[in-house]
């Protein structure tokens, strides 16, 4: 082979590394599970080095998806194929395995990382050195893989492991609003990724790519449909169908779970009643978990939404919530399965404030629940509002297990057109201090058991994904179901290290492109809650669409659906007394979180509008009247919007330009809608507080009628039934 | 550089290489448009050679991205990029341009090949040899330069090209039965492709490679919503939003045309009549048409269903269809907009035999069109059944422009689980000798204008699109698109090159893999037509889902709903009589073709009980009792998808596996279905007949009671809106 070859085949190698770069468009679709090649050649000679062989040896379905996993990953990131071995050559050389495997090699695993736990360690076997993934189950092991291919996608050296890890909470679920039509209650990507008209005969590869994002991230469960169940659900033509669903989770660890309708024993079984206490509906129920798990062996339980916006319940035949829960753990206990009982009481008589409602229904059963019902609360005490205060069951149910309930799908903040990264809302929510088991008694840990070791426990993301090519609608909101994940393994992660991580799997590892982009991120939450709705104002967006401003709704169906029930603008001033000379709700939290957020003095801005009821002209902590803190607010959000994008657009060229192009745009129509929501509500808080907008701001381009009369057809979100929220 | 890092490279050439080749799953998003990799590399070198370097330069919008397909087509396939150059380096340039550019080589271009044809010749120029893509327009160069790809596609030498091509017909436009809800009627691939929500803000790069598809097989117009229409469409809040799909089509040479309401001037216009000689009503549409010009200045036009299942019409009012179109038509002329109206009706009164319908009421309409209006008519005067004769109207309207309607969603076929290539379809009607001009004067030279000059042509293919990956559904229901555009552009192509080209396109070139599959695309449609409705049988689907079989369909909401309106069954013997002594429907026809139809003697097998209803021991031409050739005929059909699965089950390997699997398991729910579908009809024939099945059979696994009892909930297509079909 002369010279003229050599050059030639470097020639040819150049082009086609160039082919297999991000240069070509990217629609998304791979998530953060893009398996990038290592760009730095200095770090990737060195992994192949440290990776030249492999001893996994995989016999079950699961470790064989973790092997397989692995071998893609390598082979995507380094263009690798390590040698399967059987014997360690020093410093080369990866073993992975549970106890079965590597008892051959003297090695233990340590009960302290439980059954889903994993260790990624160097280590020294028989004197040498090799890379050791190791985990006390296969599912485990799948855990550990997906985390070690995480440290190559982030470009972290692996010369030096010593990871130990496990989740801290026990069962980390998805909810799907999915209808069995494929329309989404709430979803703005796209139709429901369940096709279940071709299930069971054809199961798309999309199954599989949804349970592999899963277990990248730790979640272990996953309930398909609707809370807003449909009965058929239960039917067998429709259980061999989640059985073919459940045949593909299992591999990667995640359980199936159903919503199920309270009232299916009357409209699949018909019988007369569904009263939980009637023997034969009893029965009824115990036949049907007997024939479930016939289909299903290992299935997670059922989530109930009973007594809540038209849906049957226990409550309907004079029985409370308990006797209902009880009743489906019954059923579920000898297999094993648990019911999720949604705390999201929601019923036909209007309440003096919905606040309180579910505290008011659900502390009382404090204790009576059986072990295997855990009772889902949503984060806040309202509906998934931009910013809520943490829900005052937390804490307040000592005996109980609470599962938290955040919603990834951006029902209120933005749909799928508004950049808003929610791991800081989480964050916020489980670092609230609840004071019920004294200081430092967070949301997380109360969720997470710490004061309760018996209780099981949990936590849902309502999820964010529908049929769209990259799977959430805007690229961005991948990253709310990757943290969802993150935070349920371990909620005491840290946003930004979330982002950071989750930045450099999906788009780059570029400094230059991580570092400001995730600083948008951080900051995008409070961006949005600054243009819809600042200072603890709630509730008062667009009506049953949840679709754009609406502060000005006060004809829906009822009182506690109108904006105006919750802002209470008058020329006197705005917001929702809940202190003791209002509806006192906040005597639902323990002294120590009244008391603050009582006083006037020590009330965060955050949630001012939430608890009191104050003048357009109160002076704030900044020196600025209310009315201008309020205008402040607004423009700040609309504001950072536009600095966003223009910070986006210096990101063109770092990603491919199919995703940096989608985001631009999208950024655009957020910028429209922020100045929208700043203008509409400005103007129309202003008909009451009757104050001017300092000149400085750009005035509105359209008169408040302009607003209150646009009109919007098809907002996506609500086919597949008539309900108004979840 | 040594010998070991020479040998180095090597190995990381050849793992590259492998990196990039189709080892990895494919989700058949790319379409026919994958440009695999030229796998023969004496082959690659010779294009590489040929190709070096490129003339083109690239103003307009047009041009600029037929550039840029001709580009990425050549990276992607042979990793070349080759140089830009002004002169002609002797065998090794490509010269692309319309006679602006190729004036300056002395190069005429046709007028021959018209507006949208083009030329791809090796040729000479100032004595140096060049490859030379020309055109009379910027069209004809994406046409050009798509049909050049696919000659590497197909692996084609392009040493000797003599190439020149021009559509035969003016309109080939796709209809895409897509509500404004994002559901699609008739959708069977999930929901429409159409956000319309994030309109006009994002463009979704969906909707830009929908019209590389569309231009690389000549499609040059596309209907976006339902011609179940919703007057909204026509707001200007929906205008914006087709603004910006029509700004994305444009480029590629595609008009974007509305579905509208004919009642549009009551619901939006507010006007209190839609008479369409209503002075106030002609002015609503004639301004209506100013607005939507302002918008979109080279706006194809309407399609419009009208007095047919409910819709809005002009009989509302006592008027004509000619009277209807005429006067929309007058609104659309001044901007060069055409009126595509259907004739498929099918009004409230039930017909005495709806095959006459629409020729009964269009036929005396002959010539009281408008020169821009042309008639939509269906292959078939029932409604896409597997198998129609044509329909009577085309060659009986000589001084009207007709328009073939095809439907490429599958709705009668199996929705998107069946295999079923369509083109022998499509060629079977188009090669229909009408005999009105004479021996000869086939649907395909009806169409053309072959007997009349003057007139305007076109084809329609409603749509088998939807948010799938895959874009249809089924890897397989993408060539129906594919053959709809080829055949569109020239109606004499034989289905068997189409399927060939699509096949190597797609998937491989190997001939191993292109041979065996061609071999079962061609037979599938009979396939279906065997297993669903032998002989002529039609209509004896499901009620309203249309799927699964319904031949006992008898209490639907009129009789020519119900399947047994159609086939007649008795204990006397099977089919409509449409012969003179039944509806004499056969009338229709010229005399040739009656005669043919009419005479047991001669009218073919496929036909005999759309004309004839004949004893349960008929004797037919093979020997075998009508009974008896009824049963053949259903068994052929199951037993013909078990081969083509088993055939399919041998092309493991040679192409990817993500597709491979897919495939796969579809087959495997065609032949449950195809087996469902023989032994539901044939037991319920047979409690007319009364005669055995013969025992070399299978037997049914379930008594006929089993199938009338299947029930199928949220059968994919129906969502939307409640019409029954279109």
């Amino acid at each position: 082979m002369g010279k003229y070859s050599l050059k030639y085949l470097c020639v040819l190698m150049l082009l086609l590394l160039k082919t297999g770069s991000s240069a070509f468009a990217d629609n998304g679709y791979k998530l953060w599970l893009e398996y990038n090649k290592v760009g730095n050649p200095q770090l990737a000679v060195a992994y192949r080095q440290q990776l030249s062989y492999v001893i996994f040896p995989a016999a079950s379905d699961r470790l064989k998806a973790a092997k397989f996993e692995l071998l893609t990953g390598l082979d995507e990131m380094l263009t690798l194929k390590p040698v399967d071995a059987k014997s360690i050559t020093n410093g080369q050389t990866i073993i992975i395995g549970t106890p079965q495997l590597l008892k051959s090699f003297s090695i233990a695993v340590p009960d302290s990382i439980g059954g889903e736990g994993y260790l990624i360690k160097t280590t020294l076997i028989g004197q040498k050195k090799c890379i050791l993934i190791a985990a006390n189950s296969d599912v485990g092991v799948i855990y550990g893989v997906f985390n070690f291919l995480k440290l190559i996608q982030i470009n972290q050296s692996i010369s030096k492991l010593n990871i130990s890890d496990h989740p801290r909470m026990m069962y980390r679920v998805l909810d799907h609003w999915d209808n069995l039509n494929r329309t989404v209650e709430r979803g703005y990507a796209g139709s429901s990724i369940w096709n279940w008209h071709k299930l069971p005969g054809v199961i798309d590869q999309r199954y599989i790519d949804y349970a592999r994002a899963n277990a990248s991230v730790g979640i272990n469960g996953s309930v398909v449909n609707n809370v807003n169940a449909d009965a058929l659900i239960l039917s067998p033509q429709y259980l061999l169908k989640v059985q073919a669903l459940a045949n593909v989770f299992r591999t990667y660890g995640i359980k199936i779970y159903l919503s199920v309708k309270f009232s299916s024993p009357v409209e699949l079984g018909g019988l007369k009643t569904a009263d939980p206490l009637d023997p034969a509906v009893k029965k009824w129920w115990a036949d049907k978990a007997d024939e479930i798990y016939s289909y299903i062996p290992d299935f997670g339980g059922f989530l109930v939404k009973a007594n809540s916006e038209g849906q049957p319940g226990p409550q309907s035949y004079g029985r409370t919530h308990a006797d209902g829960a009880n009743m489906l753990a019954d059923a579920l206990e000898p297999h094993h399965g648990i019911v999720m009982w949604r705390a999201f009481v929601y019923d036909n008589k209007v309440p003096d404030d919905r606040f309180k409602q579910a505290y008011n229904e659900f502390k009382p059963l404090d204790g009576k629940f059986k072990d295997n019902v855990i009772v889902q609360v949503k984060n806040g005490p309202i509906d998934f509002q931009p910013r809520e205060p943490f829900h005052p069951l937390f804490g307040a149910m000592p005996n109980t297990p609470l599962m938290m309930e955040f919603q990834l799908t951006q029902e209120y903040l933005g749909f799928s057109t508004h950049l808003v990264y929610e791991a800081p809302l989480f964050a916020e929510c489980l670092q609230s201090d609840t004071y019920t088991h004294g200081k430092g008694s967070t949301v997380a840990r109360v969720i997470k058991g710490d004061f309760n070791k018996k209780l099981i426990t949990g936590m849902a993301g309502v999820a964010n994904i529908g049929a769209d090519l990259n799977w959430c609608g805007h690229p961005f909101a991948q990253a709310n179901w990757y943290a969802f994940g993150r935070t349920a393994w371990n909620s005491d992660q840290s946003p930004a290290v979330i982002a950071d991580d989750w930045l450099r799997m999906t788009f780059t590892d570029d400094e230059n492109f991580v570092s400001p982009v995730k600083k948008f991120m951080l900051q995008s939450r409070e961006n949005t809650v600054n243009y819809m709705a600042p200072l603890g104002l709630h509730h008062i967006m667009g009506v049953s669409t949840h679709y754009g401003p609406g502060p000005w709704v006060d004809n829906a169906g009822r009182p506690d659906w109108n904006a105006t029930y919750y802002h209470k603008a008058d020329s006197s001033g705005i917001g929702f007394d809940r202190t003791g000379t209002g509806s006192n709700a906040l005597a639902q939290y323990a002294p120590e979180v009244k008391a603050r957020w009582e006083s006037l003095q020590t009330c965060p801005d955050e949630y001012l509008l939430w608890f009191h009821h104050l003048s357009w002209t109160y002076k704030m902590s900044s020196g600025r009247s209310l009315w201008d803190e309020l205008v402040y607010h607004y423009y700040a959000g609309a504001e950072s919007v536009k600095q966003m994008s223009r910070t986006w657009e210096k990101m063109e060229g770092k990603i491919d330009a199919e995703r940096f192009s989608e985001v631009k745009q999208l950024m655009q129509v957020q910028l429209n809608e922020a100045i929208t929501w700043r203008d509409a509500c400005v103007l129309y808080f202003q008909t009451f507080s009757k104050m001017p907008i300092e000149t400085t701001y750009p005035k509105s381009q359209h008169p408040l009628d302009y607003y209150r009369n646009m009109k919007f057809y098809y907002v996506p979100g609500i086919g597949g039934n008539n309900y108004m929220t979840n």
